[in-house]
C-alpha cells in the first residue's frame, strides 16, 4: 500500500508540514537557507548521523526514528544552553515510501514543533537507511555552557534517571519480555533545552548523556583537567529499571556505561545548588548530585560499600567496543 | 597496511587539518560549535550527501570524494551569492582506516583552504560509505543571488563548459577510453565562489547546475514563473568533450541532461552583459550567453537548423529518472 515518490515530491511534503520562523528569510526550495541569527548571539551548530541497526533497532517505529533523530541534536543544543531554531536533515531512504515518510515526519515535526524548529533544508538520497541533521540555536556567547569549565568543589548533577535506554535496548536483543517504558526511553528521548537554557549563569560545565555518563562525564574532567568522585548509590534509578533488572551491578552497568539517555550532566557550585533545585522543580525536571569535581584526575566511583573503582577509559567508542 | 582508527581519532585527525578562523569561538570538541556571523550579514547554510556508486563511481579515489563532497555545497553557497565560512562533515565508513581518510581529508581540505573554509564540527558513524556535508556561509540578506527573480529579456549565462562530467562518467560506466580531463571534471568539479559574489547585485537570479542545466534552469523559470529560449547551438562546449564524443546529439544530451558540472546559470539584465564579461574576465572564468527569458512559459531549445523542442520536465530526478 505505500506510495514511490520522487525527490521533489519527499522534500515537499516535509516543507508543507514545517513550522515558520520570521527568522528564516528564505527556506525549502532555493539552493540554500537564508537564516538571521539575533544580533548579539553567537550561531550554534551540531550535526549527528543515525544508522539504522547501529543507533537505533531495526524495528524501531518510523515516527520514533523521526523524533530521535532531531532530539539527539536538540540534545546537544541544550548541553551548550542554547536557543533551537532550525535544523536542515540529510535522508537517505532504501526506496521512496510516501507512508514511512508521513510517519517519519509525525516524529519529527511533533519534537520540532514543541521547540519551535524550523526545517530549512537539507537532502533526499536513496541507499540504505540513515538520518543526519544538522540543528541550529543561538546563545550569547558569553553563557555557553562549555565542557571546559568545571571547577574543583563543584556538585556534579545529572537530569532525571540513567539507564534507561539501557535497559530497553538490552530487553530488545533479549527478545524477552519488553518495558514500553524503558522501549519509549530508546526510542523517544527527551532533549532537555528547558535545563539548558535555566542552566545559564549557573552550570560551570555541561555535556549531554549520549554515551554513558562515565564516558560523558569522563569528556568534562578531561577537558577541565580536573578529576571527579561519583557515589554510584546515588544514581539515579527509575523504577521501571529497577523492577525488570534485578542484578544491581547490570543495573550500574546501564546507568554508568548505556548509552540514549539524553539526560543533562552539569557541574555547579554547592552555593547554587538551592537556586538550581528551585529552577528545575519549575521545570517539573528531577535532578540529582551525583557527586563531586576534585583535583585529582579521573573518575573514581564509590560503591554504597566504600569500594573505589577508578575509571580510565575516556568515552565509548563507535569503533570499538570500549574495554571499560 | 590500513591502520584501524577509533572515532575519537577520526575526529581528532580531522580537527588537526583543519584552518582557523577568528569568527570559530568554539570548534569540534564540544557539544556543539559556536560561530560568530557577521553584523548585516544573512547566515546562508546548505546540505548534501553523497552516497558511494551513486554520486561518484565506487572506483572514485577518497581524495576526490573528499574534494568533492565539499564542492557540491560550495557550490551551492556560490549559487546564493555567499562568502564560505564553515562545515559540518558526517562522514559513513565502512571500516575506520586511517590511510583512507588521510586521502579524504587531503581532497577536502586542498579546497577548504582554498575557500578559507573551517571544519567546526561532524560526526563519525560506521556504515556504507556516506558524506553528508552542511556548509555555511554570509550574504548581505538583500545582495543574496535566489532561483526567483529572472525578468522577461534577461540573458541566460552560463560559465565554463557543461556535459564534460556527464561525458567522464559515460566513458567510466562504459569501461572503454578514458579522458583524464573529463574524468577530473567529474571527480574535482570547481565551485564557482568567486564568480557568486562578482555577481553580487548584477545577477538576477542563480542556480548552480548539478542535476543539468535543462532540470537546473527549469527550476529558476518555474520559481521566476517565466520561461526561456535557449540556443542549443551556443552551449559551451570543451574541445574535449567534442573529440571524445562524435555523435552531436549524444553531446546535446549531456550538456543539458547530464549533471555535476557544478557550473553556475544565472540571468541578467542585457545592458550589464558588458560588466558581467568584464568581472568573469578578471577572474578568468568563461560564461556564455546562451540563450534569453521569456513571458511565455516553458524551455524551449533552439537546434542549429531551427528546430524547436520543448522540455516540460521539470528536473532530474534521484529516484525517477528523468523521462525527457
Amino acid at each position: 500500500m505505500s506510495e514511490a515518490l520522487g525527490e521533489f515530491q519527499l522534500i515537499e511534503r516535509l516543507r508543507q508540514r514545517s513550522a515558520s520562523r520570521d527568522d528564516v528569510l528564505l527556506g525549502i526550495g532555493d539552493d540554500a537557507a537564508l537564516l538571521k541569527v539575533p544580533d548579539g548571539h553567537a550561531l550554534v551548530v551540531t550535526t549527528d548521523t543515525l544508522i539504522a541497526g547501529r543507533h537505533f533497532p531495526v524495528d524501531t517505529g518510523a515516527a520514533d526514528i523521526g523524533w530521535k533523530s532531531l532530539a539527539v541534536n536538540l540534545s546537544d543544543l541544550a548541553a551548550m544552553g542554547a536557543q533551537p531554531a532550525w535544523a536542515s536533515l540529510a535522508l537517505t531512504l532504501p526506496e521512496a515510501d510516501g507512508d514511512w515518510l508521513e510517519d517519519f515526519a509525525d516524529g519529527f515535526f511533533e519534537l520540532a514543533d514543541q521547540h519551535g524548529v524550523a526545517l530549512v533544508g537539507g537532502d533526499t538520497t536513496s541507499g540504505p537507511l540513515a538520518i543526519t541533521i544538522t540543528a541550529h540555536g543561538f546563545v550569547p556567547a558569553q553563557a555557553a555552557l562549555r565542557r571546559n569549565g568545571a571547577k574543583v568543589g563543584d556538585d556534579i548533577w545529572v537530569t532525571g534517571t540513567l539507564g534507561d535506554a539501557a535497559g530497553g535496548l538490552a530487553q530488545c536483543r533479549a527478545r524477552g519480555i519488553q518495558s514500553a517504558k524503558l522501549r519509549h526511553r530508546l526510542d523517544r528521548p527527551t532533549p532537555r533545552v528547558d535545563v539548558g537554557l535555566a542552566l545559564r549563569g549557573l552550570a560551570h560545565a555541561a555535556i549531554d548523556i549520549s554515551d554513558g555518563l562515565a564516558a560523558d562525564l569522563g569528556h568534562v574532567l578531561m577537558q577541565s583537567g580536573i578529576g571527579a568522585d561519583v557515589d554510584i548509590g546515588r544514581l539515579p534509578l527509575s523504577r521501571t529499571l529497577f523492577e525488570h533488572f534485578a542484578d544491581e551491578s547490570e543495573r550500574w552497568r546501564m546507568q554508568l556505561s548505556g548509552g540514549d539517555d539524553y539526560e543533562l550532566c552539569f557541574t555547579a557550585a554547592t552555593c547554587d545548588a538551592l537556586e538550581i533545585e528551585r529552577k528545575l522543580e519549575e521545570l517539573a525536571v528531577p535532578a540529582t548530585v551525583i557527586g563531586r569535581i576534585t583535583m585529582e584526575p579521573g573518575l573514581r566511583l564509590l560503591t554504597p560499600e566504600n569500594e573505589i573503582f577508578v575509571l580510565t577509559q575516556s568515552g565509548y567508542d563507535h569503533f570499538r567496543e570500549a574495554s571499560s
